[in-house]
C-alpha cells in the first residue's frame, strides 16, 4: 500500500506487457518500509512509441526517473545522454534517472542485482565456473557482473551465433583474465552456476533451454525469468535435487540500487552519487 | 493508501506547482472505496512543457487519462480531439480521457461539481441570486453551471473589463432567461450566494475580494480556493455569522464524475458514455 499526495515523487517502470510486472509491489514496499514520498507506476509502452513516451516524461518535474523493462532495454539507451559503465558494456538500460535539465541519465542493474542476489544466498562466485545460456541483454549483463564478482571461467550458448561470438568476443577483450569459452545448452560436472537468460521459458510449453542430465550435484540452476516464478528449467532442476535460484531474487536485490541510483534514498544518496561520477562516462 | 500492480490504470494530475494538490489523497481514497484499481499520481509540468508532455502520455496504453489544475486548463483544450459541451462554454477543461486511438476528450466539471456541492449541502440553487466575482476559467465555469441549475439572476464582477465583458455576453447569448448584469465585488442583500472565483485569498495578505458588509443574513459565502482551506473571505463571512461553504466541496463533489468519465467506474461506465455521447461535440 501506498501514499501518494501532491509531494510525492514519481518513478514509472516502462514495458510491454506490463501488467506481469512485480516492480511496483517491490519498490513501493521499498518505498513504504523507508519513508520515502516516493511511487512506482506501470506505464504499458508500446515500443514504436517508447521515444515519444520518453521525451514527455522530460517535462516531469517530480519524476525521479524510469525503470526500464522488456522490451525497450536496448532501445533505451538511445535516449540516454549519459550511460553507466555496465549499461555501456551491455548496451542496454533497465534505468534512466531524470537529471534536473531534463535529460536521461542510464544504468544497468540486472547484472549486479543478479549476483547480488547470488552472495546473499551465501553463494560463492569467486574462482567458480558458469554457463550462461542466452546472448541478449539479460546474458551480457550477468556475463559481465560475473565477471566482476571474480567467476574463474564463462561458458555461453546461444542459437544466434552472430549474439554468441559478439558476447565472447566482448568478455574475452576485457583482458579479465577469466576463461571465456562457447558451449552446447547443456550443464557439465563442472559448472557451478548454470543460468537460463533466454526467454524460453515464460510461456506454458517452452521447452528446457539448458539440458541438465549431466550437471553436477553442487550446481545451483538459475532462471532469470519472472513469471512463472517456478519454471520449467527449475522444476527440472528441483526433481534432480539441484539448488535452484529464482528470477525474482535479481529484482529484489536490484531495487535499493535502482532507488539509490534514482536519488531517492537520502541515507545513500551520497554514496551513489559517488559511485555515480565514478563509473559514469559518455556513451 | 493505494494498491499499486503491473494491472493499475493510471491517472495523472498536471499542474504546476503541484505539491499542495489534494486531488491524489481524494482519487485514491475513492478507487480504494470502490474497488477500482487505477491511482492517480502528481505530476508537475511548467507550462511550457504542457504541449511535449501531453504528447508523450498518448503512447501510455494503461494510461485513463489526465486531470489538469492550474496554470494548464485553458492551454490543456488544444490539445484536445473532442470538447464537451461545459469544455466548450468555459474554453477550459480539467480533465482529459485517453481514448483507444491515442486522442484526447476534454471536459470540465469544476462547475458541476461546484453546484453539486451545494445542492449536496442542502442548499437550493434554482430560482435564487447570485454574486460571481472572478471571470477567469473557474468563474466561467461556475456561471454556466448555476444556470444549468436553475439560477434566476447572476451578478458578475471582475477588475478586468473584457474578461467581465466577454463572460457576460456569453450568459445573456444563452437565452437562458437568466437576467445576468454587470456588478461591483459587493454582496447586496439579495444575493443567496456569493462567490469568490478569483485567487485573491491564496496568499497570506491577500486583501478580501469581496466586501460582505451589505450580505443578507441567509447569504451563504462559497470560495473556490482549496488552499488555505479557510480563506480570509470565509473567515470574514464566519465573524458575520454567515453560511460558508469552502473550496473543496467542489472538488470532492467532481471526483466521481472524473471517474466516470475517464472509464474507471465500471457501474457508471454506462451513464457516463451516455452522457458524453449527448454531450460531447467536435470543437
Amino acid at each position: 500500500m501506498t501514499h501518494i499526495d501532491g509531494e510525492t515523487r514519481i518513478v514509472a517502470i516502462l514495458g510491454d506487457p506490463i501488467a506481469q510486472a512485480k516492480s511496483p509491489q517491490l519498490f513501493n514496499a521499498f518505498f513504504e518500509r523507508h519513508g520515502v514520498n516516493a511511487a512506482l507506476v506501470p506505464f504499458h509502452v508500446p515500443a514504436a512509441d517508447l521515444g515519444l513516451v520518453l521525451d514527455g516524461l522530460h517535462g516531469i518535474v517530480n519524476l525521479a526517473g524510469v525503470v526500464v523493462t522488456v522490451p525497450h532495454k536496448l532501445q533505451a539507451t538511445a535516449y540516454a545522454a549519459r550511460l553507466s559503465e555496465a549499461a555501456q558494456q551491455t548496451g542496454a538500460v533497465n534505468c534512466l534517472r531524470r537529471e534536473a535539465d531534463g535529460s536521461w541519465t542510464g544504468a544497468m542493474f540486472d547484472g549486479a542485482g543478479f549476483v547480488k542476489g547470488l552472495l546473499g544466498r551465501a553463494h560463492v562466485v569467486r574462482g567458480k565456473s558458469a554457463l550462461i545460456v542466452g546472448t541478449g541483454g539479460a546474458g551480457v549483463a550477468v556475463a559481465h557482473a560475473l565477471i566482476d564478482a571474480g567467476i574463474a571461467s564463462l561458458d555461453l550458448f546461444d542459437s544466434n551465433a552472430t549474439s554468441l561470438q559478439r558476447l565472447t568476443q566482448a568478455l574475452q577483450g576485457r583482458g579479465s583474465g577469466v576463461v571465456v569459452g562457447e558451449s552446447a545448452a547443456r550443464a557439465r560436472a563442472g559448472h557451478d552456476f548454470v543460468v537460463n537468460a533466454t526467454p524460453c521459458g515464460m510461456r506454458a510449453g517452452d521447452p528446457l533451454p539448458i539440458d541438465l542430465a549431466d550437471a553436477g550435484p553442487h550446481a545451483v540452476i538459475a532462471d532469470l525469468i519472472m513469471k512463472p516464478a517456478q519454471t520449467r528449467l527449475l522444476e527440472e532442476a528441483e526433481a534432480r535435487g539441484l539448488a535452484t535460484h529464482p528470477g525474482r531474487h535479481l529484482l529484489e536485490s536490484s531495487v535499493e540500487e535502482m532507488v539509490a541510483f534514482l536519488g531517492l534514498l537520502a541515507q545513500s544518496q551520497e554514496r551513489s552519487t559517488a559511485a555515480c561520477k565514478a563509473e559514469i562516462e559518455s556513451p
